[in-house]
């Protein structure tokens, strides 16, 4: 089978649930027209499915492999980089005034959401550039900015987000690397840093580090790090990659998927001096660290969207083509099985289950447009979409990638059909960016207290005055809103120990809403004879799959999200494990 | 960490589930004395985790190979699997007039579960020998018995089910090899098979293969089909192994786990002759196949319970190690991450579904035996529990894995941890002895139809009768009637429409109910002082977990249970699949 971008899909969800038209009525959005967009959307689909697809399967078998201290990718992986950089899709988003295109944040979305459905672990290396991007354009200076931005925009160089060590993974504030000061304003960092993806590769000229470290006599714990700038090769006078850093790559991890994607070990300063550059202020590194990593949640979020795409493709494209056994009360011969009722609720729970996930996505990247114009409340919307949107979007990409192994039968246990791979790549983003258990307790703790509760009210209140007439929604929101004032009124542990339903409930219900909107586009659409009618159709079904089937499912998650932490504890610790 | 089995647990269900001193009181069983099963229990936990558990990891990372047309499996594994022949752990519940002990499927069953919970690869080896046990002694001439039964019994020998080729997957009736008659009374094989879990291996001094085939001038489909014995080597005239047989592995299959377990491609009679005998009637090769696979389908089943409780106890271990940020609101030191509400959350959710599963497995199987002691009713209870059991084993047993991966973070992804082999190797299990799918169209095709859905009732009413004071549980059960007289009113493509969803909510509510059932057994033998007050303790926890938490959301599967067949099709293949 040959993969294909939605772009029919894209189109529509940034029309009807991004609001990408009001966008660009905005000035500093003018250039996205629709013509633009659609330019860009058809673009980046086609550049996905010609060059980075073809890929992924050679990502799994031969992977980046550590030769000599240096990560070689696979086979083609470096041209197809350079045709990537060459052809603008880096750089869409990108400060305009750094060698960007200044393009709104969810056009961004819709190019990585095709490339990462072509080539996941391909496509991750641009979204840890955009962290880095982020960091630089929120807290560089000027000169920083200058120096780096317009190489990491249009991804002649690649950033990295060097965070955890052995002893710091979700903690961060137990890191231990150190950067002392050299006396002419720059550091020297020392340490080593863990599950660094991309930390080393093949395909750009420099890799810019972003790292982070302790000044001395830093407070212990997340208050005393800073994050410091160290590129592979330092710069020359000129602004080239010169001599090498001091930045080795002790080992690459072997892990249970994305392959493509070389996750290192790096050792700074050891031997050779690794020269770094403070961004932003001393101290101010646990802040970078949040904008860095923010929109990277979603984009992970974004990579269930991404498997989902693929292995429904995948799926559709098996059952298909594998006939086997006769519909049952329906004549004798043999039927492809996409005509039997439990592989077809499979195909359209993977379908719907997609949908539902990308109108997530794609709603909550327009709110980052508009925060970035500083419209009043949408960074709200942003913190609040963004752990459901992280959460909700990658355990619903496992389980559609799941379902997909499912639809293969024996042929998706065994590895040549590629079903397989999906399912072990997608496994990584329910754990990396912010574990989803730790975005279950970003909901219940920081977001929750938004407005004292009032920004999750409004959420539901929106939802609620949608869905009145839509029976399983309307249920599920009066459902999220009755968890939710126990939420407000819980303890810290009573909240944290019915966390994780409750993130699932909220984004069902988000995701729900969304594929609502999207029905009833789709009706006034067929209605008024526009748009591709096959498609508005099957939009049709897929809703109403998602709303009468899959809502529905939620609703079981309250007793749990109200459970409260008693229960929990009521082992000691000894008696749990023992 | 070191796998222990867990005895204590599994003597419980034994005991207050499967009724073992019930079933120890008829005649047949009279040698399962309480002291014998304790000593069976304990002994074969101790072996599993001092023979087959240190094996398992090598199992994935060596693997089975293929070397010069014989499969070569990893180091050790010849040894252990020999000591496992000489303690007699194989013989367990073979018939005792050919080389068994003739103990209770039951204790079999626990058994498995500890040799598997150690190593799920490795212990999948004798669930194929007892299938081609069971297939001779249903079907076998005493010939045939006498010759084979006592080697496969002990596991000298070992078995394969040899149904699947690359057309004919789930649709047997598809198969095209074939038996010619040899004029001596025994046949010709020819033809290739697929998908042979150990169809080849270097433990065992003979493989004894059955063999799904066509004579000449059979009628098509499953009518047509015969079931064929084809030894790896021939029996000389003391029926020891002789020359070879003309079985050749063309191949092994390059899977996502259980590497351990060789899954071939087998060659009958091309060059070399493969002869072989008939077993049962001509013709009857359908009814004996599915002899062989009944107790296979409870078998895999358990290995959700075997894989459940291995990532559950490397979970435990992990969690209680890992020491990672402070206690959110209780002070700042860190904590082990076991102490976090979500992480014990996670942890109590994989011990309690662990613990429901295997009651549920545990339960099925006494049923078996009790159906083999011909009392009435059971055999029904077996065909009506064996989708569910099937099902949910392998759906929550894989849940439980991917949560076993969450709890490790990061370092579940890599392999190291070992964390994701659990994870890769359970997957398998929803797919081959018959999908879960096929399972669940089992359940309201043949099993819902029984005694005109009087045995599905009486399942239902008994868990009412039992749970009037249990909310969740009566609110289930409830539901679970509810869909039950809809199924029976509805065609046959509702139905099928409706029957994954409809197989889980039956499976919980039996679950829960044997849940319940522990419970308060847990609670009389705390009155009574019996027992062990921790192991008692826990299980009130546990219990109480999945009564609350975990039963409620199977209520919210009831709207697709019931969502009818027509929104499946109201698209076309085309416009599906696009």
């Amino acid at each position: 089978m040959t993969f294909t971008a939605p772009t029919i899909e894209q189109l529509f969800v940034l029309k009807t649930i991004t609001g990408i038209d009001d966008l660009a009525r905005h000035e500093r959005f003018a250039e996205a027209t629709p013509d633009l967009v659609e330019a860009i959307v058809d673009g980046v689909g086609a550049f996905a499915a010609g060059e980075f697809a073809p890929l992924y399967r050679i990502g799994d078998t031969v992977g980046a492999r550590l030769v000599d201290g240096a990560v070689k990718m696979p086979e083609g992986y470096r041209e197809a980089y350079q045709h990537y950089v060459d052809a603008g899709w880096s750089a869409l988003s990108a400060p305009a005034d750094h060698g960007g295109q200044g393009l709104p944040f969810s056009l961004a979305t819709v190019a990585l959401d095709s490339l990462g459905a072509a080539n996941m672990a391909f496509a991750l290396c641009p979204i840890l550039t955009v962290g880095a991007i982020e960091a630089l354009h929120h807290h560089g200076s000027d000169t920083q900015k200058a120096l780096y931005l317009p190489k990491l925009a249009t991804g002649e160089w690649t950033g990295t987000m060097n965070l955890t060590e052995p002893q710091a993974g979700s903690d961060v504030g137990a890191l231990r690397a150190t950067a002392t000061p050299r006396g002419d304003g720059t550091w020297s960092i020392k340490g080593q840093k863990i599950y660094i993806s991309f930390g080393d590769h093949d395909m750009a000229d420099n890799i810019i580090h972003l790292v982070l470290a302790r000044t001395p006599d830093a407070p212990a714990g997340t208050k005393g790090i800073s994050l410091f700038l160290v590129p592979k090769y330092r710069l020359d006078a000129d602004g080239n990659p010169g001599e090498a850093n001091g930045v080795k790559t002790v080992s690459i991890e072997h892990k249970m998927g994305i392959n493509a994607s070389p996750t290192c070990v790096l050792q700074f300063g050891e031997g050779e001096e690794s020269v770094g550059e403070l961004i932003g202020a001393e101290f101010g590194g646990i802040r970078a660290m949040f904008t860095m990593m923010n929109n990277a949640r979603l984009n992970v979020g974004l990579q269930g969207v991404q498997i989902a795409e693929g292995a429904t493709q995948k799926a559709m494209w098996f059952a298909r083509e594998r006939v086997q056994s006769a519909r049952a009360g329906a004549g004798r011969d043999p039927v492809a099985i996409i005509e039997h009722p439990d592989v077809r609720r499979m195909l359209l729970r993977m379908k719907a289950g997609t949908e539902a996930i990308r109108a997530l996505l794609y709603f909550a990247s327009g709110y980052v447009d508009r925060a970035n114009l500083e419209i009043e409340g949408a960074r709200e919307m942003v913190d609040l979409l963004t752990p459901l949107a992280k959460t909700y979007g990658t355990d619903l990409g496992s389980e559609i990638a799941s379902l997909g192994v499912q639809v293969h039968g024996g042929m998706g246990y065994v590895e040549e059909t590629g079903a397989a791979q999906y399912y072990r790549d997608i496994r990584i983003a329910q754990i990396y960016e912010g574990t989803n258990g730790i975005q279950a307790a970003d909901l219940v703790g920081r977001k929750l207290g938004m407005g004292g509760g009032d920004v999750v009210r409004g959420l539901i209140a929106d939802v609620q005055a949608d869905c009145g007439n839509h029976p399983a929604l309307s249920a599920l929101a009066g459902d999220c809103a009755e968890v939710t004032e126990w939420m407000i009124g819980a303890s810290v542990d009573d909240r944290l120990a019915g966390s994780y339903p409750y993130c699932t409930m909220m984004a069902v219900m988000t995701s729900g809403w969304l594929m609502l909107k999207q029905q009833r586009a789709a009706e006034a659409m067929l209605d008024a004879g526009d748009g591709n009618a096959d498609f508005l159709n099957a939009k049709l079904v897929t809703t109403r799959f998602y709303l009468e089937r899959m809502v529905p499912e939620a609703g079981g998650l309250k007793a749990g999200a109200m459970a409260g932490a008693e229960q929990l504890y009521a082992l000691d610790t000894e008696a749990l494990a023992g």
